[in-house]
């Protein structure tokens, strides 16, 4: 008798949400340049939560109404009227510790919500920087997962998929994968893991973000692994590290 | 000084067709299985054009008034109501010859109508059985390119994917290219063209059509290169091989 695994599937942009059925779903976002790295390191450095909201004018409103910190891009530069951007090298514990990131981004966040709109189970975030604890998180809750890769302007993204990829590569085991899009993703991965560094720099978003605006250590950061590992879960409108899941972490 | 090439993307749904500007473009339509592959097969054999319609109603009428063959698929599956199909293989010139094929399918029918909604400039039809064909038009022609993968009710597949991949490999040096899904493309048929028919086993799309329906010759058929090398290119609303290019084709 064959056991019982939930499903795994991978969508390659905010576009095709809507083709995947997330109730009863784990809903991964995924931003790797930059938002959900950032969003990893934050929360690693101690911030006390990261609001994700759409527009710039919500992030400066809120985070004067909650005293926190505003911040966001808008394709790929610190958005006009913000003073904090969206590199994960900017949130060091010395200034984000037990801070509110009120955060709005370019497609990362408006996955997000999106996600919350179509009636998702749970939603957190990944990148490489948490790629363990997404893979561990996946694995021990045995719940139906959709790799939700947020792209660029709803255009597949190379990058994001990496990351899908290596998640599939960790958690294969434990479900029943069958998706052109996820098979894809870990193909891909497998072929590049060993030179990811050398890989994205033919990435066309690579080129948007270290050609124009020079963030080549923010690259970097955001393609290895495990350099910030916790698990951002959205709950009541923000992303935070759980108690239990800091505790497990931390074991 | 660097040479003007013209560009190419590659668009992995319908669902995405609208963030690419078709206007001035070749849009290339691949429904690899089985839509292009039959339409290849059908011109190649002697059919006089193959006219393109979204509904089996109108298919059914529009042969009815010229004296054509009404055919399509549903679900991978002949529709009802018709007494032809999609397969490659169905259209024996013994069978075609001389004649209209009235053909309606799931994905590559309505991407062709919406690629001519959206303004492109020109329309072909491309899988294996027609590749190298349709790279000589592309290269000749000096114009953008936007390579169309149909997928499988607005998802992405792999199959389509496999032969941007093998477009994009004959054709690369002669266009600017600067979009990741044309990367992700060619690297998956980097990898896997040396063991095509073992790899497509492992794609969700040829479940459906040999598992359910048992259509390995047809399979065979769409992914062997030039199988039915012809340029199917859409005019006034049918998909036809142009005398002078039927011309340059043989010489």
């Amino acid at each position: 008798m064959s056991e019982f695994k939930p499903t795994l599937f991978t969508c390659f942009s905010p576009n095709l949400l809507h083709l995947y059925d997330v109730s009863d779903t784990i809903v991964v976002i995924i931003d790797v340049f930059r938002a959900t790295s950032t969003i990893a390191a934050a929360l690693k450095n101690g911030a006390k939560c990261v609001i994700p909201v759409d527009t710039v004018a919500k992030a400066v409103e809120l985070s004067r109404q909650i005293d926190g910190i505003a911040a966001g891009e808008r394709d790929g530069k610190i958005a006009d009227g913000l003073a904090h951007g969206n590199s994960p090298l900017e949130y060091h514990p010395s200034f984000i510790e037990g801070k509110i990131l009120v955060l709005t981004t370019t497609n990362g966040t408006r996955l997000l919500h999106m996600a919350l709109e179509n009636g998702a189970d749970a939603i957190i975030t990944g990148s490489f920087p948490n790629l363990d604890a997404v893979c561990k998180y996946l694995i021990e809750q045995k719940k139906n997962v959709l790799l939700g890769c947020a792209g660029w302007k709803d255009r597949y993204n190379l990058e994001d998929t990496l990351f899908a990829g290596a998640v599939i590569e960790q958690v294969r085991d434990h479900f029943s994968i069958h998706c052109d899009s996820s098979l894809t993703a870990e193909l891909l991965y497998r072929q590049q893991k060993e030179r990811l560094p050398e890989f994205v720099s033919s990435l066309t978003h690579y080129h948007r973000l270290v050609e124009r605006f020079g963030l080549i250590e923010d690259i970097r950061f955001c393609i290895t692994p495990n350099g910030a590992n916790v698990l951002p879960i959205y709950r009541d409108g923000k992303l935070l590290i759980e108690p239990t899941v800091a505790v497990r972490e931390q074991g």
